[in-house]
């Protein structure tokens, strides 16, 4: 085995021989699917009918493998959660890769097999990739982006932008909270932390259009990602003629992961999910709606944790487990970079 | 005018805050259109009617700005070039922003700009961003992805896969090659070589398509981007019952690109562009083709450089400007790193 066919070289992302190696022995036999075959300039996908969804995100997280994921199962999840949020069902997806030279073709291979698998379930073909490599020391690693395409069904159409959301409607959130970010930060090694937490990363699609074919009462679904659910609720509340109330007792966050958050200070109302929802729907279908989820591998932590009120529009608010009450604000700042 | 409104922050790629404010003074204002503003996780775009043809580049160029570009215009009109090549009129783009801590907020916003003259010039609206930033010194001050969809119209729905190409046909290429790598070379200062020239880096779509709708002897295009002419003609001929004979003297290269490759060792057929594409054509069509190409702003320098000969199936041979033949093989290694 020679250097090349162990370590990514500059002439990997030169568009040459190297490029076309590299393609047809990594990304063809991962992601192989009839229009990456193609190997036209872009691919041809066909018609797609319906109202069509299109999202992008780019995954710089550090450590690239952590319990839980990789940043190749992040990326495909991030961008196929944005799309089903938005009540779409994910159908393509497109891959960009920036790679450091010198990056093990091992680990990049651990990458792409993650990515197809996580696809795979999703059900979104990758239908079009692109590799640029960059020298050593100006890029960490791998960054991938993702971009997403998907259908919304008829039904769904008005999910995507909060205008069904009414006072009396319920809050639920699909799991605890607070794992990716401290299973990532634990991963890093550089607290001095070894915790025994596994990030929730995982594509949602198949859980969310079950529950949105039982419950016609779903008004709006996010997912919380970097901001983690603080962010989530006050962007949605934002200029809103409605107010959030969250009660802290029903906000589910697993033992490990608090106690982490508590000795290193983070709000677990900050901290980013990768795998967890926040619903509002309205009241009458809210508990079953919570049963139904929690009978999903994905939803299995899922609790009614507030409602929506006429008090204090465009605000969130939190009742205290003592008994006060406090504003949840946007985050300020950068608490913990390269988390997604 | 306090740092954060004149540098990138960690704090503008948390989610929070920052990140609101970031995508309200830069994005939405350069970008703003209905259906960024709904600020979804996922623009909805509506119905596209007609076959999808979905494409992504990662963009990595060193330095961000050069004659006749910056970073923001290639991300642009590489993925309006590559959908249009393909026969699809470009519709939506995304973008994705991984930024160096500490890059300069003006720089970004020439940046965002040039991505917006771009796309609005192309007809591809920005449907859907993201912006993540890294620590200083883990990037290299800005990538850019960019993905887009476009609609291939029916009758030009056999263009991306070569498969109507046929012996006889001409090789027309759009414009003088080698100017976009020399151009961005010239700019790093490296070689100590200053040469006046421009990158090609263009949006091909409105040139293509009005090529396409008056010459139906169109059978196949494709950008000549990296590894240049000779990678193109290359891919196009590999594995195919038919060869591809080039003169050289009819090459189009401008005296100060042949100059610098000359000095510097380059073969201008390796070198990318960046608003060049080569086109095969039913021979009948080829002188008035070019001729029409020659009119538009982006084809001034058009010409018919070869053709596809049944001899010599699978390869691409050069008639030499001394009257030799020698043949044109996929670039090797990386001959220049972060031209795109």
């Amino acid at each position: 085995m020679n250097d090349s066919t162990h370590r990514i070289h500059l002439g990997h992302g030169a568009g040459g021989r190297l490029t076309h190696e590299l393609i047809g022995s990594m990304f063809m036999r991962h992601f192989g699917n009839p229009i990456l075959l193609q190997r036209a300039d872009a691919g041809i996908i066909g018609q797609l009918n319906g109202t069509i969804a299109l999202t992008t995100d780019s995954f710089v997280v550090r450590p690239l493998f952590f319990p839980g994921g990789d940043i190749g199962k992040l990326a495909v999840c991030g961008t196929v959660n944005d799309l089903a949020v938005c009540g779409a069902r994910p159908a393509y997806i497109t891959a960009g890769f920036i790679i450091e030279e010198g990056f093990g073709m091992n680990d990049l291979e651990r990458i792409v097999a993650s990515m197809a698998a996580a696809s795979s379930e999703a059900g979104a073909m990758v239908a079009a990739g692109d590799t640029k490599v960059v020298e050593h020391g100006t890029c960490d690693g791998v960054f991938i982006n993702t971009a997403g395409i998907g259908v919304v069904p008829a039904a769904w159409q008005s999910l995507h932008d909060g205008s069904r959301i009414a006072i009396g409607d319920k809050v639920i959130v699909s799991g605890p909270i607070a794992d990716h970010g401290m299973a990532v930060l634990a991963a890093r090694n550089e607290m001095g932390v070894s915790a025994p937490i596994v990030s929730d990363c995982a594509p949602l699609n198949g859980m969310i259009h079950a529950m949105l074919e039982r419950f016609d009462g779903v008004k709006f679904m996010r997912d919380a990602t970097r901001g983690g659910l603080a962010a989530v609720l006050c962007e949605i509340a934002e200029k809103k003629p409605f107010g959030v109330i969250i009660d802290e007792r029903r906000v589910p966050v697993r033992d490990a992961t608090r106690a982490m958050c508590d000795m290193l200070g983070f709000d677990p109302m900050h901290v980013a999910n990768e795998g967890t929802i926040v619903i509002f729907i309205d009241a009458r279908q809210a508990h079953d709606a919570a049963a139904f989820l929690r009978s999903h591998r994905y939803g299995g932590g899922a609790a009614i944790i507030g409602e929506v009120t006429g008090q204090q529009p465009g605000m969130v608010r939190m009742r205290t487990a003592i008994g006060g009450m406090r504003i949840i604000d946007m985050p300020e700042g950068e608490l913990l970079p390269r988390i997604c």
